[in-house]
């Protein structure tokens, strides 16, 4: 088999056998298929695109690239969300205590990775004393105890994913729905989970910016985990706001906590993606028959404090220093030396977000990394105080950015400014969730 | 200006400026762009093509990212021929002699590369005593004094090419009308010739299999010369067969001088091809009004023999030990330890002749190189007895193998008899030429 022979094949529109495909990742992992003959090919999958059985022999031999964590020894079904990625999205915090308050099985993996703000694993070492580096066993250990634990990625998962994620990035390949969904997918598998809920976002401050994009890509990692024996659900939920109130680490962590101490409720868009999402999560553990059923418990997890419980619960496990007074008290998570208040030029409705800039204004107050190696300041960030739709009067805030470092915040203010429109008319209501793919 | 943001303008259909495709080649060739890059975007141009802009502006970046001859201190319009490559095409060696009997100036620059059998250089090669090797001054000055010259690429002459073709090489970019037509233009240009007369093979034997395709890469290039301000003209003829009957080097030398020396007449394929080039060629140097005055010129310096003697001026320039004597019984140049009659299973019309298929025969016998640093064998090769539509009996040999290594014989013949087809009807008849665009 030689490299050549396989790109021609795919700039033809053929489609690979499990063999290729197998050889294609087995050898560029190896190091053996270079880099300039791997991007020629990634961009002809761009092109040409992959059947659905391609993908499927792609996730999987990129799943078994490296190391497959082995969850069986755990009871019950171990079930995870994930997300395409969107901003002010706090959802992980709320649901994964949610769903082990109703005896679900929660043990989640997550990357790091760029973007607009924090991951959740920024989100949980904003907590004081929180350290999310377990090894397997003690990752194991606690999920066993409590019934959920999200670290960070430990072991050698998926390593032809990281090869060639950061080679994507660099040839203009990243944006093509098989390699997102491969990509996607084959860290969730070798992650060792039973089942997957996936959060598709779609809008401005999405990677997929129409909802028909976003169903392809849900439709395609719906039909992988089906696949490869993952009982897997996909949710698209509209990313043309940021999904929250809150775009920052610490405060994020707050609106979590205020969604399962019942002050963020019914009818508000976090609460009713974090109910959808969860919903699916118990259904598919087979903790309940149906939405409605699911919902009653959910509801009644956040009623008793049980969901609390669970956050309190799972922050102690990874080393917070008082998670009972952090939950108690979460404002301490995002003590700025300033709170300012941001307004807008003139007034009217709030026509449309730019959802990433949003993200972008929070990451240049520090709550985010432009590069690798920038350090997140955990308290920094933005709190929204309207939506899409929503009304803002001459001299109404239409935020607060709380700020510990001035030199930063004029920059941040312009990116905020940017990222609104104002206009006469109420814009028309747009569906918070678009379709659920099952 | 990022490689990585033009490789995306690129996959996205976006036609690039001027400014960045000489980004985009100046940096490439100087070591700046990573082949990884390069290749995605080569990929990505396969894909979503140039525009007639694009092409020009990659075509000139290309030509001067070296050396550019400049042969305007030579006398009289400097025309030049190029051929996309064929079997039995031994065109170049009647031609050059031909037009420079009429008056026109033929400085040409013939490149090495591989192929079925050896190209102009290895053909003049086999000619005792032929040093193709010649730097820009000698070069030059022969073509000062006998009005032509064919010479191996000499100086630094587009590097970007040599670069970028490895390298699609080996990425499955090889297939792209814009990368083909500015790889060819480029190096005719920076040859410095004043007109170009394209021959692009179409057929079995040629990197175009349909006249559609063959007349987008010509079109293409003619618009380049155009664009670039040199007079070009380009035919379509058929490669659904050689050219000639001859495939070899020393066979196809004799075949020329059989041309030149009026034993082959009109009618024969080589023969008209041969004068519709130099017609051209004729034309374009503003040495004959039209195509008729072009044949009835180039026709009388095959009866005077004027055209013969400047093959044997250009041999003697290159350093033939005896060039006249080489003329007068071009048999020397294939004289081989055997000659093989070839037959074919049963008889019939042939319906067909795989030409790339009749040139790997040729090249098996030693006649081409599988490998760069493979060593021809300049005697050797095949003569081909029928072509397309000829009626074959049984016991009839179809063609005579020239050999000197018997070990190498039989793999020759069942790849000959492998490229044509018996049928009972006779075919219908194909063009020889296909198109002319001016």
């Amino acid at each position: 088999m030689r490299m050549v022979d396989l790109i021609i094949d795919k700039r033809e529109g053929k489609a690979h056998t499990r063999e290729e495909i197998n050889y294609i990742i087995r050898e560029y992992t190896a190091g053996n298929i270079p880099d300039y003959q791997m991007s020629a090919w990634l961009m002809a999958v761009c092109w040409r695109g992959m059947t659905e059985r391609e993908v499927s022999e792609l996730t999987s031999a990129m799943m078994h690239s490296g190391d497959v964590v082995d969850l069986s020894d755990l009871p019950g079904v171990k079930v995870d969300k994930h997300s395409t990625g969107g901003v002010g999205d706090t959802t992980t915090l709320v649901i994964a205590p949610l769903v082990a308050a109703c005896g679900g099985t929660v043990a989640k993996m997550s990357g790091r990775g760029l973007g607009h703000t924090g991951g959740t694993l920024d989100k949980l070492e904003s907590v004081p004393g929180v350290c999310i580096e377990k090894n397997i066993d003690e990752f194991k250990d606690i999920v066993r105890r409590i019934g959920l634990c999200v670290i960070g990625q430990s072991g050698n998962l998926v390593p032809a994913d990281k090869l060639m994620y950061a080679l994507r990035d660099v040839t203009g390949t990243v944006e093509s729905i098989p390699l997102i969904a491969s990509s996607i997918m084959s860290k969730k598998l070798a992650a060792g989970t039973d089942a997957i809920v996936l959060d598709v976002k779609c809008g401005t401050g999405a990677f997929m910016h129409t909802p028909e994009q976003a169903k392809k890509l849900a439709r395609t990692m719906v039909k992988i985990g089906d696949a490869l024996g993952r009982k897997t659900v996909a949710l698209i939920t509209d990313m043309d706001q940021p999904l929250g109130m809150a775009v920052g680490n610490g405060l994020e962590v707050r609106e979590a906590i205020e969604v399962l101490s019942g002050k963020i409720k019914e009818g508000d868009m976090l609460y009713e993606v974090c109910m959808l999402l969860a919903e699916n999560m118990l259904r598919l553990s087979g903790l309940a028959e149906d939405d409605r059923e699911a919902r009653a418990k959910l509801t009644k997890a956040i009623e008793t404090g049980a969901g609390l419980k669970k956050l309190e619960q799972m922050l102690t496990a990874l080393g917070a220093r008082d998670a009972k007074a952090c939950i108690a008290d979460p404002n301490t998570l995002c003590t700025v030396k300033k709170k300012v208040p941001v307004y807008l030029n003139g007034e009217g409705y709030i026509t449309g977000m730019h959802a990433a800039d949003i993200g972008n204004a929070a990451q240049k107050l520090g709550a985010g990394r432009a590069e690798k190696t920038d350090i997140i300041d955990p308290a920094v960030g933005l709190v929204m105080h309207k939506r899409r739709g929503d009304f803002v009067k001459a001299g109404e805030p239409v935020a607060t950015m709380y700020v510990n470092d001035e030199s930063r915040l004029e920059e941040a203010v312009k990116t905020l400014r940017g990222a609104i429109e104002l206009g006469a008319e109420k814009p028309e209501h747009e569906p918070m969730v678009y379709d659920v793919i099952k």
